[in-house]
């Protein structure tokens, strides 16, 4: 185990119909006037956002309304808020949505708090230490998809325009002060949305599980109790979508997957997310499915760094691999992982994504690794992200 | 799941040395004058409150301290630690030891933000809502001790004098800004304080394990996790005490067992910390001895309320009763976590613990149940507790 620091104070408000409680959870936290930033019309036709609204006005919490996050948020709009927040006077930013719409929330929570700069802090994998970010406005949340972890994480990921890169900004100063989380408002999303949820949350919990760090008995078990709470309540989920009890578990999944508990103590990877993100920011694919494609592949390119970890992962998460060697159960593990994903509508492969082999050397111009080194569980150059990105054309799986 | 309230903000600084930052972190969450509170002389002899002190002199702290806190602290310290808090106006306190050091620093917190009143929110079991706590001094801890999981959690046990009633106080408000876990600090403590220090936490994730909750997949594979890391390094630790490694998963899951991340969403138990608090209250025993002596005399009382969960635990923790039938499971169980405690040298009949068949009709007059019941898994009337405390006699576990 390494030495860490860890501090996740986000306040969770956790069940049915806790958007009640969103004004009185945006005073507890000091807010008198919040910027709400949403998606697209679905929260608004729900009813999500009027019951928001209403819980604000009760609470006398004052507000204005940001509308059109779109997935893989666009810098544009983050400038749009930032705008705006700086000349309405907001002191609290209020996300209403999913992993897109809160890193916004958290971008514009940045350059209202800092006059209006929130660009320089959003940096890439070329970039060993972030900048650190002097303040933000406080930022809440009433969660509508679980998959990307923001509500309790301290990062935020923008693509920035017009350059089309996406960059990521982090500190513990982006922790959300709350998270609603009500799993009765994930049960109407399409079974591919919850699906690229589920990928991601998983996605999480293995690039802190696969560590180069040693006696991490805990985070360990930590990460497979998470990792196997995601397999076990995914297939409760896609056969029945209204499953509250699952949705709950899930939801509650997906904060644990990224809030650091399960990555304390060890090195972790991010290697999968790096490469990811450069598909996300060229074809606009949804982040859980190019993660469904890249992370098979960088398992199969990076286990036989360590065998034994990837056959634990295959005999306690998928329940395969017993009693084989740890070589034959690694392999064994990734093609359960593989298998899980496709159980869930999940594209594998660049085809299935809808991406090009020729844009290849595009994406990795834009990862821009400048002779620097991706992920902490086997480092790789250049060359090792062009051959996991040449294995996603293969929809053979591991070989 | 049931729905729940979350919040954990302790700001947890883990590893080696990490004493060296105390001062940085009273400063960071607003203190300027501290009162230390400490026990007896190994935290002096040792050099850590030296330590500490030139900690909170480079950092511009001004300290007063207070020592001579003792297991099942009592409330004349307090009393003597409110008075010293009000006078010498500090404005944090700081908790440098185990569970009942940090218990009496929240106490004297709450003293002192309330014009010295603390007593009347330190109930018992006859008392179903506890009463809310307006203020308290901010605390803050450096941890010697891997067990009561106080430095995160909300509550606060104290001894009242003279009557000799372990009553307890809690609330959010009584969660510690910050923890420093230096695993280093717990290498020297005598065997039999390990021990009892590993059967608090693994009690304190029993009590939220064995639950009425249907559909709580996630907390019941974190508490497990958390389980079998504390079962699985204890032997490393009782092998050797300077496993560095060892010492420190088990500390991390101190903390974690009772910052309340394994219970969220679930009806608890916390029958036998109630039934246990007067055997320590009355023999001044250590605390995680008589959970020893309780814990599997409850197991044995309560099982066949639903033996698939005690089932579940035998097989997942314990990794016993496999393919047996429920009920026999159980009890293999129940077996193997008794087997675990006498491994790690604790008492598991009163006899051991020195308490006595007679003071039986004391220790329920003091458990005061007022006709109310005990328990979340099974609830329990006064008659049920003292058929437990007549199962700590018989030195022969599940029949």
């Amino acid at each position: 185990m390494t030495d860490f620091d860890y501090w996740s104070p986000t306040y969770i408000a956790f069940g049915k119909d806790k958007e009640s409680r969103t004004g009185e959870l945006v005073r507890r936290f000091g807010g008198r006037k919040a910027l709400m930033i949403y998606g697209g019309g679905s929260a608004v036709r729900s009813g999500l956002i009027g019951r928001v609204e209403a819980s604000l006005s009760k609470a006398g919490v004052g507000f204005i309304k940001l509308g059109g996050v779109k997935p893989n948020p666009r810098s544009s709009l983050v400038e749009e808020g930032v705008r705006l927040a700086l000349s309405e006077k907001v002191d609290f930013m209020l996300a209403v949505g999913g992993g897109s719409v809160i890193d916004t929330a958290k971008a514009i929570a940045i350059g209202a708090a800092n006059g209006g700069e929130w660009r320089r802090f959003y940096v890439g994998k070329e970039v060993k230490v972030r900048p650190a970010i002097p303040a933000a406005l406080p930022v809440g949340v009433v969660l509508t998809i679980a998959a990307a972890g923001s509500e309790g994480s301290t990062n935020s990921i923008i693509n920035l325009e017009p350059e089309n890169l996406k960059r990521g900004a982090g500190g513990d100063i982006l922790r959300p002060k709350f998270a609603v989380l009500n799993p009765e408002l994930t049960m109407s999303l399409p079974p591919f949305q919850t699906a690229c949820g589920l990928a991601d949350m998983f996605a999480h919990l293995c690039e802190r599980y696969f560590t180069p760090t040693a006696d991490v008995t805990l985070s360990d078990n930590l990460c497979e109790a998470v990792m196997r709470t995601v397999v076990d309540e995914s297939a409760k989920i896609m056969a029945n979508p209204t499953d509250y009890q699952a949705r709950a578990n899930v939801m509650w999944a997906g904060t644990l997957a990224h809030n650091d508990i399960c990555g304390a103590g060890r090195v972790q990877d991010w290697a999968s997310h790096g490469i990811e993100h450069e598909l996300s920011a060229l074809y606009d694919c949804a982040h859980g499915a190019g993660l469904a494609v890249v992370m098979p592949a960088w398992m199969t390119y990076v286990h036989d760094a360590n065998d034994a970890r990837f056959a634990r992962f295959a005999r306690n998460v998928f329940g395969v691999g017993q009693g084989e060697p740890d070589a034959a159960a690694a392999l064994a593990g990734i093609r359960a992982f593989r298998r899980w994903l496709k159980s869930l509508g999940l594209p594998l492969t660049f085809a299935e994504l809808g991406a090009k082999e020729e844009d290849i050397p595009t994406l990795l111009r834009t990862l821009n690794l400048s002779g620097n080194t991706l992920g902490g569980f086997k480092p790789l150059a250049e060359k090792d992200v062009e051959a996991i990105y040449r294995l996603c054309l293969n929809s053979d799986g591991p070989y």
